[in-house]
This record gives C-alpha cells, structure tokens and sequence, in this order.
C-alpha cells in the first residue's frame, strides 16, 4: 500500500485540500497509514505532474487553499490498484513472537504483555465498530461524499465494501482479544503449578 | 523485530551454523522473518564482535563449518527483547484496505480478490497448524533441542508459549478465512441484486 493509493482514495470520495487529507488521513484511517506532512505534500505534487489530480485555488477571506480533484486518469489508477493481486509477503507479528520466548521472562513480565495486547486490541475494536455504525447510520461524512459522488445503483456495493474493509479490522481485533485471554489463561495455570509445586515442597 | 532478536531465538535452542540458521529460518519461521544469506551472515559478525554468541569450527571430513553458540549476555539481550513493550503502530492489511474499494471494479474482480485471500490463508491455517501438531506430539525437532537444554521444571512454560505463538497465528488465520467468505457471500448477494435489476428491466 502506498501512500499514493491511500490519498487517491481519498480524494474518491470528494475534492480535499492537503490538509484535509492529511486530517483525515490521521484521524479516520489511523491505524491504517501513517503519513508526515511533507511527505503528503511531495506525493501530492508529483501526482499532479503525473496528471492524476489537479488542482484549483479557492479563497475564503484572505486565505487561499489549493484543493485538490481526482480526474479520469486518477480513478484508473486506482482501480488498477484495487485490481492487482495482494502480494502476500512475509507476517511480523512481534507480539506473538515474543509470547513464544516468554519462558525466558518472570510470570509477572509474562502477564504485562498480554494485558498490553489486549488493552490495545480493546481500543481499537472500539474505534473499528464506531467506524462501522457511522456507515450502517448514514452519519460518516465520507461516505456520505462518496454516495453524492456515485450513482444510485452503485450504492449498495459501494457501502457493501466500506464495511467490509473494516469488518476485517473487527474479525482481526476479536482474534487478537481471544489471543490474549489464552494468553493470560496459559500464565494462571503456570502459576497454579508454580504454587502447588513450591507448597509440595 | 530484528534479525539479531530472531537469530537470537534459534541459538538459544541449541548451536547451529550459518547454514543451518539460513534453513531453519526460512523453513520453520517462514512466512515470520525472510531473510537474504548475506544479511544473516553479516549479523552473525556483528553479534560475534559484540560477544552475544561465540563460533566453534567444526570438521566433518575435509569440510569445515563454523557453529555458533549463544553466550549469557547474548541470552540476556533476548530477555531484555522479549520483556520490552510491544510498540504497536500502524496496520498495513492491503487486502481489507483493497476491500473497501472493490465498488471500482466488476463483482468478478472483486471475488478473484477474496478466492485469492481464502486459498492464501487456507494453506496458512495448514502449515501453523502443523507446527502446533509437531510441538503437542514432541516430534518438532527444534523444540526438542530447546527441552534437552531446558530445566526440567522449565518445560511446561516452555511448551506453553512456544504453542501460544503458532496459536496466535492460527487464530489470524481463521479470522482472515472467515473475513473472506463474508466478502464471497457479499459479492453474490450484490451479483443476484444486479440480477434481479436487469431482469425487471
């Protein structure tokens, strides 16, 4: 996934200002690209060159913003994206790594990390569901853009694949949640026997 | 994750040559860390200069293979590894990102996505799955190295984490799969609505 892809999808959904893209791109996909200011200032301005976007001043007052406009060749590279095959590569979960060389660690130790994961899993399948009830609501604004932008008999799939992208969130965070309740399940029964084995003694 | 912390861990089963790590590494770890040979022989230098493992040459015949062994400061450095924080940052899933955009692109396409995603992780499930099988049966050669140079009283941890690793994995794997055949009944729920559309036209 590049960046590139993340701010054609983006700008899909409506016209948006380089600062708009860089909020939204922070605040809604989050979890999902992470991007600094400049390097979505250096994209954006080399995507105008490749004529994939353009740009238009607009002034309020006496302040202007270049917002910014998906055109015909834009959208053909983004679906020629969303087309190619996913490259399946290699998986570095350092999590479940590490729980692998846990034996190395006190119980203690071993508790934190599993009380981390899952604290950290919790939020996000926080925010993944709020994303989902703002779709199934009809309140999240981008999607909001994106049906204006489309034509009514593309709505159904256009909200059928919305959820799905964060529906795969949700499946990935319940997962790691159940991970991390074996986990603390493994660590209370190493416990118990710790203690049987020290009372025996 | 770096190569050194994964190094690291295969030592600390028992003393292997670079070869053998090369193998192991890509066999066993897999999908976990890749590797390039030169990578890995480079990082062997580096932690034998810093006094983390130590080389033995060994002759077979007339060849001879340089086998290193983990010194205590090397299986400190794993400790200290394995008991930091997991830093969580951004998720990176191209194809649930690619999901969200499959209303660009024909139903076909967009069921190629999710066919594709099933058999990958279909074959996933099998080989972790098989891992678990290796390790429950005591047939997993590297585990047997890890008990043979383990404390008895060690074992149970032992087991129990090295299992909760591949768990982790598999339970990934089942999530993806179930995330899949939900975006493969999707896209026939939308294909009979298209059906139903022209019929009636």
């Amino acid at each position: 996934m590049s960046l590139r892809s993340a701010l054609l999808s983006l700008l899909s959904a409506e016209p948006m200002s380089g600062y708009d893209l860089e909020r939204v791109l922070n605040e809604t996909s989050g979890y999902v690209w992470t991007a600094q200011s400049s390097q979505i200032y250096t994209t954006l301005r080399q995507m105008e060159r490749d004529e994939l976007i353009e740009a238009e001043e607009l002034r309020t007052g006496d302040r202007t913003r270049r917002v910014y406009r998906l055109l015909e060749e834009g959208v053909e590279e983004l679906r020629r994206w969303a087309a190619e095959p996913v490259a399946y590569g290699a998986e570095r979960d350092v999590a479940h790594l590490k729980a692998s060389l846990l034996n190395l660690l006190t119980l203690d130790q071993a508790e934190s990390l599993f009380r981390a994961h899952l604290a950290h899993y919790r939020q996000r399948l926080m925010t993944w569901e709020r994303r989902i009830e703002g779709i199934e609501s009809g309140t999240s604004p981008i999607l909001r853009a994106r049906l204006r932008a489309a034509a009514p008999d593309e709505h159904d799939a256009l909200i059928a694949f919305k959820l799905l992208g964060y529906e795969g969130s949700v499946i990935r965070a319940r997962g790691e949640i159940e991970w991390a309740e074996l986990g603390l399940a493994r660590v209370r029964r190493l416990r118990e026997v710790t203690e049987l084995v020290q009372s025996a003694k």
